[in-house]
């Protein structure tokens, strides 16, 4: 399911709701998930089983999409670490990377305003 | 099926995958529209049909969903200001005005990165 709207998403990469830059940001990263998955690659994750090992229990299904969705939109890219069977690191791009901001920010907002938060040190 | 969905969000505050502050951010405005509301109200949008004629066309069903959700996570308040039919006005609150850094920063971010985006000059 998450995976076929997925695929949708990305075949038509027409999918733009309005040129507003914020409504083009949340086409992207606009879910539950893809800014966890850029949290876990900036803090030196790369591989799927460290994904899935982190503290929210993302599925396997929607992992692959979130990671097909990021490369298609050219926020990470993948190298082939084992052959059999193929395996694959993670990195950010620097569009990937540049994300640091917004993912600080409400960091910050969460840090402040919502109760039950652990308290996050930020640089 | 959206309001199904986002009455289990609400009646289920225990609803929060960790503790991570990123994590609890997204709890509430992890999604397409929530933050696109959170502008417009920003800009001085305040009733139901001003926020249907934004650029997105967000549907009448996700939108009486997520001011529900933004009521219930304290970001917005409502004031009635007609009692027949009953007709809401809607403000952001300390807690949702504060979310501008972070959505200041995903404009800039989409500004910088994303190519087919509307320059918007920040402040």
């Amino acid at each position: 399911m998450a995976n076929r709207r997925e695929q949708q998403r990305l075949k038509s990469r027409s999918f733009k709701r309005s040129d507003c830059p914020l409504a083009c940001a949340l086409d992207i990263v606009g879910d539950r998930w893809t800014l966890l998955i850029v949290r876990d690659l900036a803090f030196g994750k790369s591989r799927y089983n460290e994904f899935l090992g982190a503290g929210e229990g993302i599925t396997t299904n929607i992992l692959a999409a979130r990671l097909r969705h990021l490369e298609a939109a050219g926020l990470i890219r993948k190298t082939l670490y084992q052959k059999r069977p193929p395996r694959y690191e993670h990195q950010l791009t620097e569009t990937g990377r540049s994300l640091g901001t917004a993912i600080t920010a409400l960091v910050k907002w969460a840090n402040e305003q919502l109760p039950d938060t652990r308290r996050t040190r930020l640089r």
